[in-house]
């Protein structure tokens, strides 16, 4: 059913078949309507909804107005706390079970996370609060010795025992010294404890670490032996006090061509079951290639001239498009594990020593380093590049994921510079602009594939703040940004069929703005609309509306339009984008009502 | 040196102390002007500065255009990265490390982090990718056993070796366990080995916890001893691979009242060095209580009657004032650690099971948790209310501390509501709404004393979304947000006494806005300021404008007030207020700049 239904919708496949039987245990051992399941990142949560009533609706998984495909708590009340990002669910479910406490509850709260998640700092806050609170929660650690790639940090080769030679001669001495202290041991009992080294330092790795944190530990276990998961859980569920339990998973268990490249089948659009190939990406321009593909192409050719540049990913190389950046320069490439927060810091430690950092990061992941962005890098005025895939609508992923916020986020903290490419060709020449520049600077872009324009084969540094008229028109200006340039044009020839003449503006830079054109097309037209893929609530069009406004130039007929004040819901990227009003068709309608008013208003202003 | 200023002019007096000698072993063993010395929070860095060519302006301490309180790249070469916020030095420093490393250098970055910044996610996030990399990074844990307040968490209980009597139970029975499964050892040697367990707990803790991230540990060792320290930072700087020395230090050392009450002398103002006793603070009402102080009464009062209410706080009870509340309601109390991210996402768990966590965090620090207000908090809209101190200009701790960007970055979230009192007795009620109000919402106060106003005996329940008019007045509306509504009511008076009568308006609510008010006196008045105490950009004055020019109804004289789109420098709240134009000078004559404009307006529309 599920391998069925993701190859039919997309969507997280290879995570979702290596916690089948670890979701049946859960299911048998605790009373799931009163005991909480906290899904981490909740991409492996379909089995949980076939089991809790949505198997019905499961052919629906991620389309428009069908069940998400994450936990939501809007869609059953099995599905105890939505997740999307990473590392959130050992804090949620620690919350639930001190509440559980304070109502005298005995029943538990049971966080289900990757060793992937494990790599985020916020895991390690909760892990580290939950050992010192010493109440009944569960953490099940799922395994599968991945994130979405395999892992990187010393954590995870810690969990799958792979100590370094170094650490494990550091250790192996300190247990000889102790040995040796040890009055009464003979030279031969010594030689026994010695020969047994190896098995006490089993005892060290890797339930130690948990143990350190007050956490009773059980595992490694099987995690495909359902007869074991459910009798370790069976188990835990006495314990008092905070418990790990470790399980081993394969990610993709089942599906052999999952089995054999889990990374390719993390997350996936449609494919042929009998095969595993992919059926082609619906998004875009037909043969154009992905934004993703473009920046990772773009930056390991401009790496090639310049040698400071270096690339930082949050365990995303192949999401971010760095996998070829990768094996072209190891040395300059940085896998930093799902640590947002550390990326960003670390690269404008990177900055003061005069290298190009580019950070790579989805928007909405880079909500994470919010904080780091204003502290170490705008404070500081550091030059770290910022390139934020998927910002925007994302579609079936949903309002978890989703790039809704940046704009705003962004623009309001000094010294940054954001920019948003109309299509992929302009992508490379904004990269270019970006690591010329020296300060902090972002790039957002959106998910899919470009639009099929041609590729210039030479990079171009854009002028800094400067935007560009792609269309000139007296009755009404369009201003856009980024993924909204195109729908803009197309809604500018719509309405020149009906003898409107519009100019369309495409901003580039959304911070700082052009003042000069925007200023001179608005006194031209009198009439003025924006488009942005972002909350229309201190974005894009609001810094247009604080500009024209101070500059004593705000026409009457004016209007903002994008993402609204709401959490967006799933569905495809053409459907989302429709109903926010923000394609040609939306744009199109839009400047029919403001022509009409404005009309009225001139009437009004006549007669 | 250190003691006579910081009675003088304030400042963090107790970490200072504690690492004297630790600083001038840095700087004896390491050749810093190549080498780079990276302080965490950066509290701790004034011996450093001393040492560093700023001893004759270091009784400018703080103060406006004197030398900072914190590490700035600005102010000296020697200063390798600006700090603030907790645990970001182990990140930066793994930057510098890396790109010496790619330029060949042999020079070293070294991290200088106390263990309560070790809760904080982020510094496990670096020491995870630092223990992969393996590069010559040095971090330096000063261990005094504290943030600010004692240390939570099982992390701390780690370090200083008081493992819980579970934990040690548990490795106990593992040893045994390995002892019996050898073969060749009688009974007699099981005895020795047995009564020699607790010397073998020592090697478990706590260098094995880093020894399992792959760093080399050296430590622990005594703090105060220059001598030791020398010999131990000369050792380091020769290991190949990520090294962590373990230095145990006192808070507040050599000044005996700083010795004994180190959480009172963390960050102080000015005191008499005698007996240690404060000097008062110099802000708002002479005898009016602290916005911090009526918080925490007033959320303790209200817990009185509402079982619900739970208090969280990042590591700050006293700052926060919730030291009151963790006395009278210990179960309902959590100290998460330097954990921000954790507390919201914690505090989401509790309000899924009917709970009313109230999230106490300051503006700035709140910056850190901007992705778990939007993913666990707002999406799913929990009844999580958010105590911002701090917002604002806080004054001497300068922009890594200034609350500037809170009113932006809360705004355009979908769902949030954000509130802001005028008073300290507003802020009593607008706490009354939080806790009765069924969804996320914030209210945001200023540091420092209030205006000693009456306090009300009961609590009120302000209307949703509802502003007060504070004022009539036909040729001029002030809209005004929290701390600026009171300097508004003075350039009112002032205005007034040139026969220039101004309506004020108390927003009350930044979001959602009382769209009925302030429409009906912008009409009236025909000529509108905005004043908030944060940046214009995307904030409180940019939201009402969206509103006024949706409406159609925004006046040609208009003009918002704020913080500028830069980074604020340090000094008394009064000076910087003064130098942003938001204090009752600087509206009042941004008043006549607008009304004059309007008059030349007027005249040319006339004639």
């Amino acid at each position: 059913m599920i391998i069925c239904t993701v190859a039919k919708n997309g969507g997280h496949l290879a995570p979702n078949l290596g916690v089948v039987e670890l979701t049946l245990a859960l299911h048998y051992v605790f009373d799931t309507a009163a005991d909480r399941i906290i899904w981490d990142v909740g991409h492996q949560a379909y089995t949980h909804k076939i089991l809790t009533g949505r198997r019905s609706q499961f052919h629906t998984l991620r389309q428009y107005q069908g069940i998400s495909g994450f936990p939501r708590r809007s869609e059953s009340k099995f599905d105890a706390f939505g997740t999307g990002h990473s590392g959130t669910s050992i804090s949620a479910a620690l919350g639930i079970t001190v509440a559980k406490a304070l109502k005298e509850s005995s029943h538990r709260a049971i966080a289900v996370i990757g060793d992937g998640s494990m790599t985020g700092g916020m895991a390690f806050e909760a892990l580290n609060h939950a050992g010192d609170l010493n109440k009944n929660l569960i953490v099940v650690l799922n395994d599968n010795e991945m994130s979405i790639s395999p892992n990187v940090g010393a954590l995870s080769s810690f969990l799958s025992r792979k100590l370094s030679n170094k650490t494990l001669m550091n250790l192996k001495k300190d247990v000889e010294d102790f040995l040796k202290s040890i009055p009464g041991l003979g030279p031969n009992i010594l030689q026994i404890l010695k020969r047994s080294e190896d098995s006490l330092m089993t005892l060290l790795t890797p339930g130690m670490l948990f143990q350190a944190l007050d956490f009773h530990y059980i595992g490694p276990i099987k995690g495909h032996r359902l007869d074991r998961l459910i009798e370790t859980f069976e188990t835990a569920s006495h314990i008092e006090g905070p418990v790990l339990i470790h399980v081993m998973t394969q990610k993709g268990k089942g599906y052999k061509p999952a089995e054999c490249d889990p990374t390719s089948f993390h997350g996936v659009g449609s494919f042929d079951i009998a095969t595993g190939e992919s059926c082609g990406s619906s998004n875009g321009g037909a043969c154009a290639p992905s934004y993703t593909k473009v920046f990772g192409s773009s930056i390991t050719s401009l790496a090639e001239s310049d040698p400071k540049i270096v690339a930082i990913t949050a365990a995303m190389p192949q999401g971010t498009g760095l996998e070829g950046f990768s094996q072209r320069f190891p040395a300059r490439f940085f896998d930093v594990g799902i640590a947002e927060q550390h990326a960003v810091t670390f690269a404008a430690g990177l900055a003061t020593e005069g290298f190009k950092p580019v950070v790579a990061i989805y928007s909405t992941f880079l909500q994470r380093a919010y904080d780091q962005i204003i502290h170490d890098v705008c404070l500081q005025n550091l030059h770290v590049v910022f390139a934020m895939d998927r910002a925007g609508i994302v579609g079936e992923d949903g309002p978890t994921h989703h790039g809704a916020f940046d704009l705003s986020f962004l623009r309001h903290i000094p010294n940054m510079v954001v920019m948003a490419p109309k299509d992929e060709n302009e992508l490379r020449h904004m990269l270019k602009t970006a690591v010329e520049y020296n300060g902090p600077v972002a790039v957002r872009y959106p998910r899919g594939n470009g639009l099929g324009v041609a590729m210039d084969e030479d990079f171009h540094t854009l002028p800094m703040g400067k935007g560009e008229l792609l269309r000139e028109g007296n009755d009404l200006l369009l201003i856009a940004a980024g993924s909204t340039v195109h729908p803009a044009m197309e809604a500018a020839e719509r309405l020149e069929q009906n003898n409107i003449r519009a100019a369309v503006i495409n901003a580039r830079f959304i911070k700082p703005l052009d003042q000069e054109l925007i200023l001179s097309w608005t006194r031209k037209t009198g009439c003025v609309i924006t488009i942005e893929e972002n909350v229309i609530q201190g974005g894009f069009g609001s810094a247009i509306l604080e500009m024209l406004q101070e500059a004593g130039c705000l026409p009457k007929s004016f209007l903002r339009l994008g993402l609204p004040d709401a959490f967006v819901p799933h569905g495809s990227q053409k459907i989302i984008r429709n109903l926010c009003g923000i394609d040609a068709e939306g744009i199109e309608n839009a400047a029919y009502t403001l022509l009409k008013e404005r009309h009225g208003q001139i009437l009004r202003a006549i007669g």
